[in-house]
């Protein structure tokens, strides 16, 4: 099994499965001039070359953007052997004549099985295509980062019917007795990990899940799926918005930073066939801090037209938060102070009359608008019980604060946004393996 | 922020979130020998126990199992101060004069602020607890650990009804139009990740996902839940079951290993109150590994009466599982080669007329019965045609072998099941913070 240092673009023999992964191998590695010695390798083919005495082929099993160059006997003519073909190669691994690669393997008069034409429906198989993989290498190392958070599992079925119940997904069992529920309550997919952490930041200061979130929003936008993942931190003992925003930038900063450290030909790839002229780096500079009252001035202020109004007390719609985006000089802004009935019944609120705003903010990036929501929570009995409805269906949120809160914050990342973000991929759909929106399931 | 080395119980001060976890200092840290400062920390009161001149607290911040000694002045009198308040303590870190530990925090002349009174209401917030807390510093611990492959997130709604529709749930908005699906078709809860890998594992060559999966049973068991989560993994261009069983038998290890290593208190912890006598460090002396047949053979030999019939062809139960780990020295055995019919339609055929068993294995441990299990998928277009019904529902599936496939397997880990097999935990809904099963989603 042949490796490639991601780096370097050398290549290793990988003689047991808890070597580091390729990327990871630094770039002063001396791993090709390791003694030659006979290798099998396993991939699919990503070009053939036919000459008069050889036959070159690339071969890639899926742990590099890098191929390994195959060098075989022309008298190797297996009808199948094409573009997509999985094979298995033995042979030596030698100094390649050539510039362009480091190595190749001498596979001449040696065992060489082409188990089939692999045929390409990359529509319904999108992982097959090379963008795609990376975006999958990339959700491998962002997932693993640490952040020293601990993390938790909060449950995907809830009986919670969280913040609009419109836009929820109803779980049930298929053939349930007639009027009785399996759980005995109806039960539903999480639309937040929230509420969860809160409880759970109870006994744990710093927590976090990064999971699956659903919302049953009948969209065929380009920022929104039906089903989701979130990278949520809940804080206790957090006591201003600027605390939070300083682990939001952190964790921007922290990720964005090891993706360029570590995938650069996966960020140079989507650069420069995707987004030509994105410059990532540049996002890492500094982040723009504003109140929502700054931004409508910043909007009515603008001579752009916008199609939703920009008064005071609107909720701020994409095509908004892209204009302040761009008119901050595209580049991550934070908004703060948003009207409190704008916000979820658990923001803080600032008790600032005659505005009455809540503890709460977004951070809006290029090329998506709103990553990022986040807010102080209200850890006060009083204020929370006055909201409307809570007692009948949050009776156990408000016991939270009933038998001892403290105070409190936490905020939720996007993931599929954030790749959108760094990657500059304009649809949604296209950074996860098998997206899921209204009338599309597919697998 | 103070924080403690989970191996040498010192402790250290934390500047920023990018240090490393208390556990992952080394025993031979000398942080405690940093120099005296004023420290700020916050945390829940485990103990209160008041002297003449000073009154003592253990308080507690999540991030381990050991609490920092606070000696406060006894004219700070607050009667909310007890055992579950949450508390500010500023003072100065200090080396104790007691042996039971190596600094305490002076916080007499200082800033201390008593948040609330926390009722500690442990059945409802489970995680309140400090066996709970352990169980989720080891989840976080096992998660991060990498094993070389790359992470794939599969999707949790699906259109396939995998394995047995009467476990499914399915999933639909609230207000469905009627006679009008969301996603168009009926839509459901995953069973497995599998099947998305197979289609995955076509690009990269080892794939894994860690991830929720759900299962409709209508059971109060010691070890079934409705939502639990699985370690699944797939491996291109594999042949040979021997291949599968030493990643699963690795993986294992590897777990246990750093568990052992890096959570030495909380297994201590669990050991010590529940489950006296368990000796982990056994489980990873040798695993055996033993055929079906073989496994009829013992059960049909023992004096055991056995509820279940032990004929071959029959289907091995939790008490023959058990009776079998038990036989064969309360290790981890390995059941290869189960008769074709017993197993899922992916499961590769043996061929082995007149028999005719499967390649696949089960991986029974002590306490548990079954914690994984694995096969080579069948990737012969004809021998998987010839499964009935496949071709409507599965056709997908089909085509996977139809343009082209290569010899694979994989195999599922649940993951509730090997924290009950390390810990010692009887009740499978005793090792998450928010167990679902029938009749019961509380919160």
């Amino acid at each position: 099994h042949i490796l490639f240092c991601g780096s370097c673009g050398r290549m290793r023999i990988c003689g047991n499965k808890k070597c580091d992964t390729p990327s990871s191998i630094s770039p002063t590695c001396k791993l090709s001039r390791k003694k030659i010695q006979i290798n099998q390798s396993y991939g699919w083919v990503r070009s053939v070359r036919a000459q008069k005495a050889n036959v070159f082929l690339h071969v890639n099993d899926g742990s590099s953007l890098q191929s390994l160059q195959v060098v075989a006997s022309s008298e190797l003519s297996d009808p199948l052997l094409t573009f997509g073909s999985a094979v298995e190669v033995t042979g030596i691994l030698k100094k390649s004549p050539h510039q362009k690669q480091p190595v190749e393997l001498d596979a001449k008069n040696h065992k060489f099985i082409v188990f089939c034409f692999i045929f390409f429906f990359l529509r319904t198989f999108p992982l097959k295509s090379k963008s795609d993989m990376a975006l999958s290498i990339f959700a491998n190392f962002l997932i693993s980062g640490d952040n020293g958070f601990v993390e938790i599992n909060t449950p995907i079925i809830t009986s919670n019917d969280c913040e609009g119940a419109g836009e929820l997904f109803q779980v049930e069992v298929i053939k349930a007795p007639y009027g009785e529920n399996f759980f005995s309550v109806p039960a539903y997919l999480t639309v937040s990990g929230q509420l969860h952490l809160e409880v759970v930041s109870g006994a744990f200061s710093k927590v976090y899940t990064f999971g699956p979130t659903f919302r049953a929003e009948n969209s065929q936008s380009r920022r929104h799926l039906a089903e989701f993942y979130m990278v949520e931190a809940e804080i206790s003992f957090t006591q201003s918005l600027e605390d939070l925003t300083k682990v939001m930038e952190d964790m921007f900063r922290f990720a964005t930073e090891h993706v360029l450290a570590h995938c650069v030909e996966d960020v140079d790839l989507f650069h420069k066939h995707v987004t030509p002229g994105q410059k990532l780096k540049e996002y890492l500079v500094s982040f723009l801090r504003i109140t929502y009252r700054e931004a409508i001035d910043i909007l009515r202020r603008s001579s752009e037209r916008f199609a939703f109004p920009t008064d005071w007390g609107c909720d701020l719609k994409t095509e908004h938060e892209k204009y302040l985006v761009k008119h901050c000089g595209n580049i991550p802004v934070f908004v703060t102070d948003y009207p409190y009935d704008l916000k979820p019944f658990y923001a803080r609120d600032n008790q600032d009359h005659p505005e009455r705003t809540a503890a709460a903010v977004d951070l809006l990036v290029p090329g998506v608008g709103e990553l990022c929501g986040g807010s102080l929570r209200e850890e006060r009995l009083n204020l929370l019980s006055a909201r409307a409805g809570l007692e009948d269906v949050y009776s156990w949120y408000l016991d939270l604060r009933r038998f001892g809160s403290v105070p409190h914050g936490g905020f939720g990342l996007g993931f599929e946004r954030y790749l959108q973000c760094i990657l500059g991929v304009d649809n949604i759909k296209d950074v996860v393996p098998f997206p899921r929106f209204s009338h599309s399931c597919l697998l």
